[in-house]
C-alpha cells in the first residue's frame, strides 16, 4: 500500500467503518480478476460505501490523496472494464452495497434504481407494479444498474426499446472532483447545456461514478409470439427483418445463428432439440409483441415461405416451447466454448451490410488463418453479432490467447472498420480494447475523447488505463 | 476588422471565392439580429463555406488566427444562440450553402442530410422516398438540419419519437482544431467511448460544428385522428393523457391551453372557430395513430366524459377540420403577442408535477406582479410548456423588457427550480439564459459543463458566450 493509499484509508475509516473497507487479501481476490479470468489485477483496499454521500466523501479524498479509483458492479464486464491493474496503484470502488430501489411509479413509467441493484432485481421491482424493464442479458444475476448504464448494455431485446442509453432517463453521479451531479429529475425535454447523464452512459467510469439512475418502464405487452425460422442466406434474413418491422413496430427480437451454432448447443445442452426439422445454414429467432398476435406472424412467415426467403418455420405453441427456443439462443457461447479456444469479437456493422459481413469476414479468417472456423450469431436486427474465430484443432490454448488472438483480432477489426462499422458494439472499450481503438480511431475522434477526459477528470483518478489514455504526459500515462 | 481577420480572410479566400465570403454590411446585416429582433450583434464578415472540407479549412484557419466563429443555419434561435457578439470580434460561419440531401434509405429508415437542409424539405425528402421524419415546429421553413441537432430541438410531436437526441443517428462535424468527425455510419451498437454524437446533439455550436447527420425516418401512419377535448382542470388532463397511453402506443401529441390562449386566438385569427361550444377553463388537443383510428380515440374519450375527466369532446371529421384545430394551437404565440409585451419562458417539470406546476405559477406571478396575466400552455404530455407572463395594461414596452422581463424570469427560474424542472426546455440556452444558468446550476454541473467545454474548445472560439462560459482566465471571458 502506498502511503498516499495509506493515508486516505485513515481519513476514510471513521465515516466507512469495517463494512465499507475491505483490506483481506483473500476478500478482495475475487473482485481483481474478471468474469471471464482474462484480466487480473491487484487492490490493496475494497471501499464500499452504502451512500451517494459516502461515495462523495470517498472520490473527494482520493481526489485530494491522488488515489485512483476503480468502480465496480457485479464485475461482469466482457472487456476487463471493472479490474484494477497490475501494479496495485488503485483501489477498488464497489457500488454493491448501494443496492436499493428508491421509487417505481408504474404511472410515469419511471424508477430511480441505485447503481448497485441487480437487473434480476429491477426486472422485479418492475413487474410488482405491472410494468417491465426491457433490456435483459444473460448476466442479469450479477451485472448491475451502474454497470449496465456506464457500459451502455445491449443484449437480446434492444431491437425496440433501444440499449440502455434509451432506457436512461436521468443519472445521479459523483464527479471526479467529489462533486454530485443530481440528474435524476426524469424530464423530457431539458436543454441546459451539454446532456450530462448521456455523456456519463457507457463512460465506463472513467468520467464520473453513476450512484443511481432514472429508468424507464414500459407496459407489460398483452400478448408475445415467438417464432423459430430457417433460411439458405443472411441475405434473405434482412429481408425478413424488413417484412417484420413494416407490418409491426412491436417487433422485439430478431436473432440469427449458423447451423454450427445450433449443432453446438444440440451436441452440448442435454434435452436441447431443434426447433425445425431437417439441415438449414441459418436459423431465426423472431419474437414480437404486437396485439394482433400470433396470427401477425404465421402472416408474415407463410409469405415468406411462399417467397422462398425461408424454408421452414414453426411458432412456439406454448410459453414453455418459447423459453425453448431461447434456451438454445442463450446456450450458444457455452456450447461453443467446448469445441475449443476461439478469439471473440462483439462487433456491427450498418444493418444493410450484416448478411454480407456473415459471409465475407468469415470466409477472409478461414483464408488467413488455416484450420480455424469463423461465425458470427446474434443481434441481426442491430447489425450486432458476436463473431468467433475457433482455433484450428489441436492449437495450445496458451499459445492461442497469447500470440494468435491479437493477430486474430487485428485481422477482423480491420475487416470490420472497413465494413464502416465498430470494434466495439455493446461490451465497450475497457482494457481489452484500449489499443485497438487507439489503432483505430481518427484522430479527431481520438482527441476529443482525450478532450473529454482531460476535462472531466484531469487527475485521471477515475477508472485509469480504460476506455481511454490521456495524451503522453498526461497524469494516467 | 481586426488583423487576424483580416488575415484570417486572406488565407481562405482563394479557397472560398467570392460566394464564400460575405464583407458587405448591407447583405450581413440581416444575419446579426435573431429572429425575435432582442438580440442585435456585429460581424464583420460571413463565411459561408459550401462542403464539409471547406468548413473544416475554416476552423483550421480560425483556430490558427484565434479568430471565433458564429455557426449559423436558419437564425431561428429563440435564445439568441446563433447571433454574434455586440463587438465584431466573431465572424459568422453560416451553414446554409451545405443544403444537399446526402441520402434517403426508406427501408433502413435513415436520411443523411447536410447542416443547411431546411426542416420543410427534409419533410418533403422523407414523403418523396414514403417515410417521414416525425418532428415538426413552426420555424420549420427556416430551421435547418445543423441547429436543429445542434439545439436538440423539439415540437408538437415529440410525444412518441422524443426530440432531435433521439431522431439523430449520427453526425458529421467539424472540431475545433479542424478536423472532421465522422460519425454519419448508423450504428445501432457501437460503445467505442464518449458519444460524441449526443455529445454534440445539444452543444449549440460550442463544440463542434455538425456539417451533416444521419436522420431516422419513420413508417408513415395509415391513419391518424386528431381530437380536442375541454377540462376544467389540468389535473384531469394528466390523467387522460394516462388513459391515452395505456390505450395505444401511438400517441404522437398531447397540448394543452388555458381558455384565454383559445380566446386570444379566436379574437385574432380571421375565420378562427371554437371546436367545442361553451366555456371551458382548458381545452386539449390529442392526436394518435394508431391502427385501430378515430374508434380508439372515441373511447377512451367516451369513458372520460362518463367519469367527468373532460366536459366536452370532438373528434377532427376531416384532415381540413384537423389543420384547424392544429391552426389554433399554432396561432397562440402570434395572438397573445397582439395583447401586449410578456415575459416568456420555455421551461419543463416531471410531467406529474406540470398540472400543479401551471396552476400554482400562474397564481404566484400574479400575486408578485400585480396586474400581470400569466399562463401556460404548450406539450403538457412532455412536460413542457410555455409559460407567459403578460405586462399589466399600459406597461411602457422598452420599461418592461428593460427592468421588469429579468426579474419575472428570476422569479418564474425559481419556480421552476423549486418544481424540480429545466429552465431550457427546448429552445437552449443561448445567451438569453446563459447567466441564469450559471446562477441556477450546481457546482457541480457547472463545473462539468465547463470542463468539457474547456476540453473540446481549449481556445473558445466556437461560439463564444452561448451555452455556458468558461471559468475567469479562460480564453472567451
Amino acid at each position: 500500500m502506498t502511503p498516499a493509499q495509506t493515508a486516505l484509508l485513515a481519513d476514510l475509516a471513521p465515516m466507512l467503518g469495517p463494512k465499507g473497507i475491505v483490506t483481506d487479501p483473500a476478500d478482495i481476490a475475487p473482485w481483481t480478476i474478471d468474469w471471464r479470468q482474462r484480466f487480473r489485477g491487484t487492490a490493496p483496499a475494497l471501499l464500499a460505501p452504502a451512500s451517494t454521500a459516502e461515495v462523495a466523501a470517498v472520490v473527494a479524498a482520493a481526489a485530494r490523496h491522488r488515489v485512483a479509483l476503480v468502480p465496480q458492479g457485479g464485475n461482469s464486464s466482457m472487456v476487463g472494464g471493472a479490474t484494477p491493474p497490475g501494479d496495485g496503484s488503485a483501489l477498488i470502488l464497489s457500488l454493491r452495497r448501494m443496492n436499493r430501489m428508491r421509487s417505481v411509479d408504474a404511472a410515469a413509467g419511471l424508477a430511480v434504481a441505485e447503481a448497485g441493484v441487480i437487473l434480476s432485481d429491477l426486472h422485479d421491482a418492475a413487474l410488482a407494479e405491472g410494468r417491465r424493464f426491457p433490456l435483459t442479458l444473460g448476466a442479469k444475476g450479477n451485472a448491475t444498474v451502474g454497470g449496465l448504464v456506464s457500459t451502455n448494455a445491449g443484449g437480446t431485446q434492444v431491437l425496440r426499446f433501444g440499449s440502455m442509453r434509451g432506457l436512461v432517463a436521468g443519472v445521479e453521479a459523483v464527479l471526479a472532483d467529489g462533486s454530485v451531479h443530481d440528474g435524476l429529475a426524469a424530464l423530457k425535454k431539458d436543454n441546459r447545456g451539454y446532456d450530462l447523464t448521456q455523456l456519463l452512459v457507457g463512460a465506463e467510469g472513467t468520467l464520473g461514478i453513476v450512484t443511481a439512475a432514472t429508468l424507464r418502464l414500459v407496459p407489460l405487452p398483452a400478448t408475445r409470439t415467438t417464432a423459430w425460422a430457417a433460411t439458405g442466406d443472411p441475405q434473405a434474413a434482412l429481408a425478413l427483418l424488413r417484412r417484420f418491422q413494416a407490418a409491426t413496430e412491436a417487433l422485439e427480437s430478431f436473432e440469427i445463428l449458423p447451423a454450427e451454432s445450433l449443432a453446438a448447443v444440440l451436441a452440448h445442452v442435454p434435452g436441447a432439440r431443434a426447433p425445425v426439422a431437417g439441415a438449414h445454414r441459418w436459423h431465426l429467432l423472431i419474437e414480437q409483441t404486437d396485439p394482433r398476435g400470433a396470427a401477425l406472424t404465421e402472416a408474415v412467415l407463410a409469405d415468406a415461405l411462399a417467397d422462398g426467403l425461408i424454408q421452414d418455420a414453426t411458432i412456439a405453441a406454448s410459453e414453455a416451447q418459447a423459453a425453448d427456443f431461447w434456451r438454445i439462443r442463450e446456450s450458444i457461447s457455452d456450447s461453443e466454448r467446448a469445441l475449443g479456444p476461439a478469439s471473440q469479437h462483439d462487433i456491427s456493422v450498418p444493418v444493410e451490410g450484416m448478411p454480407r459481413f456473415m459471409i465475407e469476414a468469415a470466409a477472409a479468417c478461414e483464408a488467413r488463418f488455416p484450420g480455424t472456423h469463423a461465425s458470427g450469431f446474434g443481434h441481426l436486427g442491430d447489425g450486432n453479432i458476436h463473431f468467433h474465430v475457433r482455433a484450428a484443432p489441436g492449437t495450445d490454448p496458451a499459445r492461442w490467447y497469447a500470440e494468435d488472438v491479437p493477430v486474430v483480432t487485428r485481422f477482423v477489426d480491420d475487416l470490420v472498420i472497413a465494413a464502416g462499422g465498430s470494434i466495439a458494439a455493446e461490451h465497450g472499450i475497457g482494457q481489452m480494447k484500449l489499443h485497438e481503438l487507439e489503432r483505430l480511431s481518427s484522430p479527431a475522434r481520438l482527441a476529443a475523447l482525450r478532450g473529454v477526459k482531460a476535462g472531466l477528470d484531469p487527475l485521471g483518478i477515475l477508472n485509469p488505463g480504460k476506455l481511454v489514455t490521456l495524451a503522453p504526459g498526461q497524469p494516467d500515462q
